[in-house]
């Protein structure tokens, strides 16, 4: 999913200003080494690349689709996509479990048709993923930037911090291995994330922004394990009650106490901050050093 | 051939530092308005856009076909785009009338095929041909930058001259309607670009920078029609006798005398200047101005 050798990006646009239009210059404009094809069932080009009406009248099947299409359009594609031998989606559109239940009757709807097409799947209300690697160059997202490369990988629960958090990465000059944005976890969660960074050699340190935790037993037991190879730090959002309700509202998912977390977090042996600059701060200084082990 | 709706980049490349790269990077990376394929017989995409190993393999035929191969397969080239149903070549790869007899040879075996085929050319042995119109946003050229959008139309029969006055005119944030480097002129040369230009309502200006000029009388006539519209300013190369040496090796054309150059371009109404920098003294002044009629 953060090495796909061709990309569909469906609802690629030539409007100024629009998320398609970002997303699909962000992998053209930033040496993405696969191959990435607009989707768009009304321009002939978009940025100057053919444009094809449909995923299923691309000239080949592709590993990954980015998908920024309105909500009540995405099980159709999604279905597509399934048909066309598409691997995995990174659904960017709003509209799901985040507003109601009308939103997560269709989430559940696209997460039945990916178990039906074996699609791995990204999301959806997310900002997208970012891999650096000069062997892939993908920036699937609509950030504003791509950052540069670095040994930092960062997970964030929430698209607005995400990219709040490459603009201050920018500034600073910190660079990233991988970024994620895991919107509403419909299917990926933060426990697939940890085991795909665990292993991922370019990957030192694991940076996470939390606002719930889907399978606290399984997170416990995945951080654990990982702990033992690279440090997590994590933010944990929803600290206050007001901060717990806008968690909530960003996903739809429902933040846990506070304490609950902390104890979580801590048994596993994830350092917890307060705030996204002392993320950066142990970040940067655990980037040059061995991972943290009590027993050093 | 100035405003295609679609574009192949024949030999273009993901080599960095190559023409093959520059040429696709500049037609996919300034907002080109139309669709741009690469067309390149190893790699399976250029710059993140499928590429496709030969015209022939294209999934539409396209209006025109920038050439960046080797002189030796210009030819086959030219066929390929021919039978594909391509409209205008701009040739870039030297190695043509201007290197020798073989050259010249292999020049006229394409300027043939081109006939037969009825394709229009441009060069070969130039830099490209540049349209900041917003409406099509072509740089088919290496050029290292893309002008910004002006009234001053530019032609040169050399690529080199023709890229220091772009970085020129850049920096003096001049800006240019069109951009035209006409190389050897196998097909189009300076007559049918001051039709051309006449003609453009994008264009208040006309700069030349010539070497040679292909047919002395029809330049009168061309010259004299235009700059009733518009003022055409020149700078002739070859005013030394080094000068003249240096201007036929770059083209292979024979630079003509001075003094005899000197009287067709007063004759016919061109503002003749001695340096770049007077050139764009004169255009714009002129480019605020009317077009200088003797009788008013």
């Amino acid at each position: 999913m953060f090495a796909p050798k061709s990309v569909a990006v469906i609802g690629a646009s030539n409007r100024k200003g629009s998320v398609g239009r970002a997303v699909f210059t962000n992998i053209l404009l930033n040496e993405y080494t696969g191959t990435v094809y607009p989707v768009n069932p009304k321009d002939r080009s978009i940025s100057g690349v053919r444009s094809y009406p449909s995923v299923q009248d691309l000239p080949e099947s592709v590993d990954m689709a980015v998908v920024v299409v309105p909500a009540a359009v995405v099980p159709s594609v999604t279905e597509e996509c399934g048909k066309k031998g598409v691997k995995s989606l990174i659904i960017i559109s709003a509209g799901f479990k985040e507003v109601g239940q009308d939103g997560a009757a269709l989430e559940h709807q696209v997460s039945s048709l990916a178990q039906k097409y074996s699609l791995r799947m990204v999301c959806p209300n997310c900002l997208g993923t970012i891999n650096t690697d000069p062997e892939v160059r993908l920036n699937a997202s609509f950030a504003s930037q791509m950052p540069v490369e670095g040994s930092i990988a960062f997970a964030s629960q929430s698209g607005a911090l995400g990219e709040a958090v490459i603009d201050y990465a920018a500034g600073e000059g910190i660079g990233f291995s991988k970024f994620i944005s895991v919107g509403n976890k419909a299917d990926v969660n933060e426990n697939d994330i940890l085991e795909y960074l665990r292993a991922d050699p370019k990957t030192k340190v694991i940076l996470l922004y939390v606002e719930d935790i889907v399978d606290g037993r399984k997170f416990v037991d995945t951080v654990t394990r990982v702990t033992e190879e690279k440090p997590i730090i994590a933010v944990k959002a929803g600290v206050s009650p007001e901060g717990a309700k806008a968690a909530s509202s960003h996903t739809g998912a429902l933040a846990g106490s506070d304490e609950a977390y902390n104890a979580i977090l801590k048994q596993s042996g994830v350092l917890r901050v307060e705030s996204i600059i002392d993320l950066f701060d142990y970040a940067r200084a655990f980037a040059k050093q061995p991972p943290p082990r009590e027993t050093e």
